[in-house]
């Protein structure tokens, strides 16, 4: 094991660069990236988050950014792009937070619902010509922009240097659940490549439920489906069968055991979730 | 940038973490358990053994570490998540081998062929909650039980101080041969991305052959397909062409040059192969 | 293992080996090169430019390394498996070259791209039984022969220890636009995952055209499509508008904002083009 203090040393120097995009796994664009922070920052750790976003999903980026940075280091600086807008008015931009998360990635929304989470301290426009590389593209901002940036504050660049700080930047809304006497009604935020639906009803929206409410058993419908018992874990029924669970980050999740919930109930983001008592 | 000295001690500890899982490339899941390594031992190499195992496939994931581990650094720690019964009574384990390397994951079969062939020295149930993160979920052990043991025993940690010793873990059968005087009949265990079909025959059984028969050209048929002559490599035959080849870990595979033996022979895991003289 | 001092020396030097392959993301295939590279180079860092290349697809692979070289650090090793002759004639090679990069893989076109953009200074057919696994397969030298290798120079091994010296390695050709007074005619290199169309069609070859045609707006037909303009960025045409840009390397690209031009137009690799005026 190696001593405290070598741990330490490094770790201030030396934090983890993660990268999320929707550039898939067939091209190079993901990989070009990724040179172009070794070239700058050689010995910054390199993790991909995931480069499987549905291609353009804004929405679907900042979702998975939003439940994944609390399980990475403090200084973890997160590159990511999703960038429909390329080329165009939108901005550039890295965000620092409360919490030392770094965020790197196009102010189209995509970094904001994480950004929010970390607690916003200083957001910058990438606009200094020294961090990024001496050609930037009108198409590929990720490898001529953002990585370069990214590298740069691995590097210990203060985020002030990258460029000019900005009020505000863009922020995304996600749906919010309705919650009545009765049921709550939601949607489905994201679906997994296991077919896994996950909601946007979370436990505080359960806390919100009358009380007799509350103490019955629960069930969830899916664009009308039969009920669907909300259960502790996907080992409590038997293969294939449906259930309802809070998953990781408190969310209401919709799943088949062994099998794919989205394809049964055809469903997709956005599909309308209603939980009510098991016997409503 | 960590100085010499610190460089050569993390150095002489730090094995290698390599990950397994059927995660796929979509979501955030391998994205996560990474950020979570990290956390927990921030210098340690991470290699990406494969996150495309078929969705909850057991016996592939347990194929595949088998026929992995051997290439890896000796004391290597290989962290494999296929757990269809996660949140269940299925215990989470890790093994220490004769060959050095370690092995963290669900107690349902997925280690069992690798650790068999390692040489089990010890297994314990990951019991310590020192060693796993504070919330644990009831749907995803991999984030949350399995990576952090993971991470500690790169750190350093015995894997004594993980748990508590586990007499026996469940092992997993792979379907054997059958040998006659005349054939062996065999079956698929594995189909590759590329199509190449890889079978539970192995030179071993070739062996127990009777030896006037070992002396012929040898040929295999899938599903009562034409014969299909065993050759020595790909380059032997023409595009398009069929050949069987004894290929890494001495298996048979058969495959179709530049093409799709799979598809072209409708075959999955468990079709059934016949080996004879080429004549038979 | 390297002694001491060899890892200092190394380390100070350590090039990163970046991995191109069409071995895909189901299978073990790319994990296992990255084991063998880490026994025998265990602190070298490893990137994944990609595993997506088209199944055997040599012309895709050597576009794609062309086109990444250029953003890696200098001294970084390519290791590059696009290998449909395994085990036949077609001999193992690494490649040392002026501008740095070294690449290493089979002798069928794959590297000779790059190769000669980065000018190649000295190549060598791998034959050093010391550089390669105790045992070679006939069927995958990516982990037997070029992930060994690889690695080797990573540890700063001479590139004549490796094998004897090449004189020539095998050239892919990439069809060239024809250009005339009135138009270039020009063909889809690559079709990359968002459906993009990359062409053959450079700056360069616009320089050739007469002045009096240069001056005009210019437009693009893809297999007799409607006239597409030519833009600066994505961002200058509305969601699902076609355009047309020179892109990364200065090559035309064909693609729809936020949607698919691959599947719009039919196209695939081979597809032919014409540029011409915009009212031609």
């Amino acid at each position: 094991m190696p001593d405290r203090r070598a741990i330490l040393t490094s770790k201030r120097a030396a934090p983890v660069i993660a990268i999320l995009t929707d550039f898939g796994y067939r091209d190079h664009y993901a990989g070009v990236m990724k040179g172009v922070i070794a070239r700058i920052a050689p010995h910054v750790p390199i993790i991909d988050l995931t480069h499987g976003v549905a291609a353009q999903s804004i929405a679907a980026g900042a979702f998975l950014l939003a439940r994944s940075w609390r399980y990475f280091p403090a200084r973890t600086i997160f590159l990511a792009v999703v960038d429909p807008g390329v080329g165009s008015a939108r901005a550039p931009i890295a965000i620092d937070t409360r919490a030392g998360a770094r965020f790197v990635g196009p102010d189209n929304g995509l970094l904001s619902i994480a950004a929010r989470q970390a607690g916003v301290r200083r957001a910058v426009e990438l606009t200094s010509p020294r961090h990024r590389l001496s050609e930037v593209s009108s198409t590929f901002h990720g490898r001529d922009i953002f990585a370069p940036a990214a590298a740069w504050l691995a590097r210990g660049a203060a985020i002030g240097a990258l460029g000019s700080g900005l009020d505000r930047i863009v922020e995304l809304g996600l749906p919010e659940p309705l919650v009545s006497a009765a049921r709550i009604r939601g949607e489905v935020l994201y679906v997994d490549g296991f077919g896994n639906l996950i909601t946007n009803i979370s436990r505080k929206d359960l806390a919100r439920l009358p009380n007799s409410f509350r103490k019955k058993p629960l069930s969830v419908k899916i664009k009308g489906s039969a009920a669907i018992r909300i259960h502790r874990a996907y080992g409590d029924v038997p293969t294939g069968g449906a259930l309802a669970a809070f998953g990781g980050f408190d969310l209401l999740e919709i799943a088949l055991r062994d099998a794919n919930a989205a394809m049964r109930y055809h469903a997709e983001a956005g599909a309308s979730v209603v939980l009510t008592t098991a016997r409503a």
